[in-house]
């Protein structure tokens, strides 16, 4: 059990995760312009899960620069439907479009989890769910953006599937982790591999 | 939203999922004997998905005489591997022999809902889920049995994959509400279909 784990992300149910499995880990954030990045990567077409790779790098990367020696995970998560990356809601508004173009369909969340050390990028993954959306009313919509639109507003898809936001589901093809925008079990496979938690 | 939902189980996860989801219940529960009525079908060679049924059943329809009008939900859930029904372990040495038996190996669980109405059943649903455990070393299994005994010891297989539990897996095919013991889409179809919810 020599190395530390650095997360580097802010997202509680990422550390939740990793701590509820019994991980030791501290958190430490570097800003990084995400929506900039993440709009000249739109910008030149590529695969939105590449996009949640390179970001995960970035954030990784970044964080590892100022930790060596130390294994460092950056994490992202992002949302393709129709081959298209769909940013997180900004407004109520926003989101009432989005979740009305996903309703009755099926989308991708795509999780992606890059672990740097001394700079270096030294493993990576991509986890992929498909959700399949209900046919929910007009009414049920509004009334759940209204309740909960100060909770989901930082989420990617405006849905917490550990909250409310299950309701819009008929069908969840993936594992629960990665809907939750963490590959915790190829995760947990490396950190076993490498000493960090017991095999 | 006319109806109530009775959830006819003590356990804690199932009500937590149906809360957090905003799904208003009642918990009544009636004593059943499960591991004889468990035995006795285990010895008639009953399917271990047709046994999570019968006791999700039996559950719903002993509550459900006594509330009628109610719906009332009635849940279990089995491990099988190999054909074979896994009973819970009563001793952290029966864990221990079982999760040797599991280990490298895919088992599954059958989680069962069953929804009766006034002494009838009127809805059932058993969800399936994969689950590959990944060769972990007897150091680290006894570690685990020696400081989770008193936590796991009801649970199905004797792990619990919202906490330390996780460690124990390399796959997972089906969903999570599944392996916690409920199949929560299908129960929210239902209610929303009925009223119960908002559709």
């Amino acid at each position: 059990m020599s190395e530390e784990l650095v997360l580097a992300s802010e997202s509680r149910i990422r550390a939740d995760l990793l701590t509820q499995a019994g991980v030791k880990l501290c958190i430490k954030v570097v800003r990084v312009d995400e929506a900039m990045v993440k709009d000249s990567l739109v910008s030149e077409k590529i695969d939105p899960r590449d996009i949640a790779d390179a970001l995960a790098d970035l954030k990784a990367q970044r964080v590892s620069c100022k930790t060596p020696g130390a294994f460092v995970l950056g994490c992202d998560q992002v949302l393709e439907f129709a081959g298209l990356l769909l940013a997180k809601p900004t407004s109520p508004d926003e989101l009432k479009s989005q979740l009305t173009v996903l309703r009755g369909q099926t989308h991708q969340l795509h999780s992606a989890a890059v672990i740097y050390q001394s700079g270096q990028p030294i493993w990576r993954f991509v986890g992929t769910a498909k959700l399949k959306m209900r046919f929910f009313s007009n009414a049920y919509l509004d009334k759940y953006i209204t309740n909960n639109w100060s909770t989901v507003r930082h989420c990617v898809g405006g849905y917490a599937l550990e909250a409310e936001g299950v309701r819009f589901f008929s069908k969840i093809d993936g594992d629960y982790f990665t809907v939750l925008g963490l590959p915790l079990l190829e995760v947990l496979a490396f950190l076993a591999e490498r000493g960090v938690i017991q095999k």
